[in-house]
């Protein structure tokens, strides 16, 4: 099959071998996927990951149970032992025997072919579209920041970063009807955001203020993490999003200092991400640059590392 | 009078101009002051002070309304305005008018004289003797630690930092019947620990567990946050209690991954402390390593900044 592989180096391969589904997994024939930014992290040495990368996809069931079979799913990351402490717990995306498809132990969707729990799928409904739901992981993951801390109407936040996750935070947080700035680089993201009715605001224009209630770092740099203590009220709450492969001296006194809160926040509801594109309360397609044949996969990593595009899909079909 | 004057250099000061009381400030006769990391680190630079050191201290008040007149006190850091937004919000604590003794804006302790805010002082009971109040203001920030998670007997915490501040928040702690270890490097220090019934660790004998439900980072030391990461369970909680003026860099990819909570925490309840004095609920003295007098602030800074001593005071008797 054609799979885009990471071992110590980006390659893009005609005849990768196709994977056999172990018990209790599924085959998926990946229709579309998306880069994102834990993929080119990945490229740099992030998790020690080699395989096939790639966890953003929509895909058909080829072989499983026979009412999974021909149904176009969307898939969870996290593949779990379900009997560990941490899984009986219920923070069962911790379960320390998990591998995680394209990122630990398990090979992603930047495939013809990937196998999958077949408790990690999810049904997607007709109305929503592969462009769409190519974007449920990383929307579920917007939605976590919402299980994480309390925001309402009267709620002040900041999203910092403008990119892919920025973007995907900003629009679930405006359906709190929270006051609500994005703080990004880019002119054409900002745009985006303004057409979107979300208040966008050059990181060159920010003024250090400390008085929003919730910022959430979605810009991958030391430097936004900077900014968002620069944004958050005493006792406020940074939200943190983004692992980021680069590190760099940060000094942390100003959480001691302000009684900040930061929260750590990876995967999110699926079920909540994959309602809000059935009922169109979040767009997603304006997000897509570029959509490249997997064949041309090193061009489209390149394009997802270019902070012009924002989403960069693949497509196998 | 006698002060100890941080002006990009240290240095002990026999005739510094002694200050006068404005409307609604006390004069206070310092009687025993302590040296706080804090103060080590102002030297290096924190927080661009320059003045009288000082902010850990038990005094008689000299000057003021005569009900206070004469008596012992201790006196809270933090000199608000009482009514900016955050001061009328009850975070006075961070009022962003705030001048704070011998760190921010305003003259500390380390000298025969001080003004304070007669609204920060606090009555010491005679039970308490002066060895002991002195340790007021550094066992209030311990306490905070309770007020910002919740711990209780099945809690499981680990305090990272066996030093001053260490291990006055095991004391708090073990006052709660947690599950608690002190992870530390200097072995007298951990002996200590295991002399107050509190199981201790030596660093290099750490295993990376992540079991933990609450870490307190009490070391001061970037060191100190990596191995608060290795320690904390995912979903778990890190207390930062110190102030690094160290940067260093530091890979905060293992609070997203496992969803950590880093909560700030810096001063705390003058009240608890008192009061935890006043029933011998935490013993302090055997805390003391040396007392100087404040003629010799030089060799008492470099006593404090030696890791073999635990806590270093400064008499003005």
């Amino acid at each position: 099959m054609r799979a885009v592989v990471f071992n110590r180096e980006l390659s893009y391969q005609p005849n990768y071998p196709a994977p056999n589904p172990a018990e209790g997994e599924c085959l998926v024939q990946v229709r579309l996927a998306g880069i994102c930014a834990t993929d080119l992290h990945l490229t740099r040495g992030y998790m020690d990951f080699s395989g096939v990368l790639g966890h953003e996809m929509v895909g058909t069931v080829l072989e499983g149970p026979t009412d999974w079979t021909g149904k176009r799913v969307v898939c969870e990351i996290n593949h779990v032992c379900g009997q560990c402490k941490l899984c009986q717990s219920g923070l069962s995306n911790h379960c320390k025997n998990r591998t995680v498809m394209g990122i630990a132990g398990r090979d992603g969707c930047f495939a013809d072919l990937v196998t999958v729990n077949q408790k990690n799928l999810h049904l997607v409904p007709d109305s929503v579209s592969d462009e769409e739901a190519v974007f449920v992981e990383p929307l579920a993951a917007a939605y976590q920041v919402l299980a994480q801390s309390f925001i309402d109407s009267r709620t002040s936040v900041s999203v910092v970063g403008a990119g892919r996750l920025g973007l995907l935070v900003a629009q679930v947080l405006a359906t709190k009807g929270c006051n609500l700035t994005v703080v990004g680089r880019n002119p054409n993201k900002l745009l985006l955001c303004e057409k979107k009715g979300v208040q966008a605001i050059h990181v060159d224009e920010l003024v250090a203020r400390q008085d929003r209630d919730v910022v959430v770092e979605c810009s991958g740099s030391p430097a936004g993490m900077k900014v968002a203590m620069e944004l958050v009220r005493p006792r406020g709450t940074i939200i943190l999003k983004s692992t980021c492969a680069d590190n760099e001296a940060l000094d942390l006194a100003p959480i001691v200092v302000n009684e900040i809160s930061v929260v750590g926040s990876r995967c999110g509801p699926f079920g909540e991400a994959l309602n809000a594109l059935a009922r169109e309360a979040i767009e997603v397609r304006s997000m897509i640059s570029k959509t490249f044949p997997i064949e041309d996969a090193i061009k489209a990593f390149d394009a997802a590392a270019d902070p012009r595009n924002i989403k960069t899909l693949l497509s196998m079909g």
